[in-house]
């Protein structure tokens, strides 16, 4: 017989809605298949099927367009490599805590997309002049505790990301149809935005003249940096630069000798050019090997550094990626009151036995 | 199409062994399942078939005995309903911070099992006037990260316990042989004990006349209440009084109205009797109502409150179970080296919209 393996799972962290993590630390692949990626939804999965799914875009534009969904597989496409993260992903590491899921290290996944620019499909409506914002709206709709109306999941850009050629209307993850529960048949995917702009099960798509001010636009996903008021509030757009340290796990016991310590390192503009390693709380950095140093624009990098140890005792370790647009992890996260971004230095305690 | 839905799997604390919890938030019957049994592992699993499974009873005997598992299914059985809690249940709680497994809320189950009490077993075998303490020895093995040597997962029992007509060789679990990762084909069940005593995979039972010093004896599974030294170290055995808030999460937000609060509260010595609600941190507490008020031993209680609420706002809430030992959670953790034993006072927060 031989010996039964073990796997890891997704980590639940609620079930209606149904909201899981990616289990990142046990995990290495640059690409993170539908098992392993994780799950983040507002309301009950709608009820759709591909059988008579149209995608209209609507509203400014010169004529509205109705696309089958071969009409839009027939259309020139466009393969990207993209880190989606949740921009809740850390929230449970604040301090003071802030509520809603408590997302630790893995609501964040990788994977390749194929569908078509949005900009291509525009090129069929065209867009009006006036026209400033466009709204991508779900097919996923419910209530919310803090209003009284339904309402559906939509979101909106600004048209030079929309228009922005990475900006895709996807058809297909890592080569195959999108898993239901990740937008099936279509889902907008903006690369280098938190993954709240990646909209699933689009509906429809409509051009509007004024600030889209949707519940999803302008009461969350926005950093409200006070705790007591909404002053000062801005809303949550590209994604932080980062780092996690996937192994060791933080409390872990580990033995004298060599101790390999790996991670990844991700950043929403640019790309990662450094991860330093610190075991002096910071006082002191090297630079970690990056597996992949040459990276692309939106992926992640794997790092690695090999440490060698002899003293036994607690260690503390802290990871800080830079990105090629001279951003830095801080060591003190941006607390925000609905916990967006975290992306303070990554650190982790060890004991050597 | 019917909406797809969501279910729980259990949260990955490590892979090699393999370590992960039972999602003990999403989960509301009272006996857990092989999918949501949450597996705690010191070693990689054992290659073992029950083919030519057979199990010594040897040591301090009067005539050694080798038991088939025929001949162990063959004798007056005895089926006992009961709680398993990893003794490191909970350490993610402990601050300051410990180092090993972060576990939250999730290593305990609930399950029956089906087997012949040792005692029973003891018959055929006899038991010489100079013993002292049952070992009991896993066929699970490995390297440790203190140590030198290779070690089998191995535990004593006193006599007392060893012979209490309510532990058992078991043989079914929830009416099936023993899932594999569980302990098959034979596993010892201790009602009441932290599951460190539970050996699974069971090789062979040994009486001896000492104290045993296995690594699993006197180095793990010992209360060290001092972080730099041994001093006043004590054995882990017994179960605490415990209570478990299921529903609604730490950090959650709800609305106003009237919320179901909803958990478990158990205890390994006695039963439960009361289990009490605060939400002005511990200063007053009310009874909530528990489901099954005339527990049986060694099971939980699932208990419910009704809370209504009209007031937003944030609020602690907090649960502590009493048993009929007299036994109360306490406010303050007791604190220990290895993390074990946490029983405080469960406290979440949520934030009322």
């Amino acid at each position: 017989m031989t010996k039964p393996g073990a796997k890891p799972y997704l980590t639940t962290r609620n079930i209606e809605p149904e909201n899981q993590e990616t289990p990142i630390h046990f995990l290495r692949s640059d690409t993170i298949d539908y098992p392993y990626f994780y799950k983040r939804n507002h309301f009950p999965y709608p009820a759709l099927t591909a059988l008579h799914y149209f995608l209209p875009i609507i509203g400014l534009v010169d004529s509205p367009v109705l696309f089958s969904l071969r009409d839009i597989m027939n259309m020139p496409s466009k393969t990207i490599k993209a880190v989606l993260e949740c921009s809740g992903n850390k929230r449970n590491l604040f301090e003071p805590k802030v509520f809603g899921e408590q997302w630790e290290k893995g609501a964040i996944s990788q994977g390749t997309w194929k569908g078509v620019s949005l900009k291509t499909l525009l090129a069929a409506s065209g867009i009006r002049e006036e026209a400033a914002e466009v709204v991508i709206e779900g097919h996923d709709f419910g209530e919310r505790k803090d209003l009284d109306n339904v309402y559906a999941y939509a979101r909106s850009l600004p048209l030079n990301k929309a228009l922005h050629p990475d900006t895709i209307i996807a058809y297909e993850y890592n080569g195959r149809p999108i898993p239901f529960k990740h937008g099936y048949p279509l889902r907008l995917i903006v690369p280098g935005w938190y993954a709240m702009a990646s909209v699933k099960w689009i509906k429809q798509i409509t051009f509007i003249d004024s600030k889209f001010a949707g519940p999803f636009q302008t009461i969350d996903y926005v950093y409200y940096p006070n705790k007591t008021n909404d002053e000062q509030a801005f809303p949550v757009t590209g994604i932080h630069v980062n780092s996690t340290i996937q192994k060791p796990l933080n409390m872990e016991i580990l033995n004298t000798g060599t101790n390999v310590i790996k991670g990844i390192a991700w950043t929403g503009k640019g790309r990662i050019t450094r991860v330093g390693i610190s075991f002096d709380k910071g006082e002191t950095w090297v630079d970690t090997e990056l597996k992949n140093e040459h990276n692309a624009e939106y992926q992640w990098v794997s790092w690695s550094f090999t440490w060698f140890v002899t003293e036994k005792g607690e260690y503390t370790i802290m990871t800080r990626a830079a990105d090629s647009c001279r951003r830095v992890q801080p060591m003190t996260p941006f607390w925000n009151r609905k916990g967006y971004g975290y992306n303070a230095i990554d650190t982790i305690k060890v004991k050597v036995e």
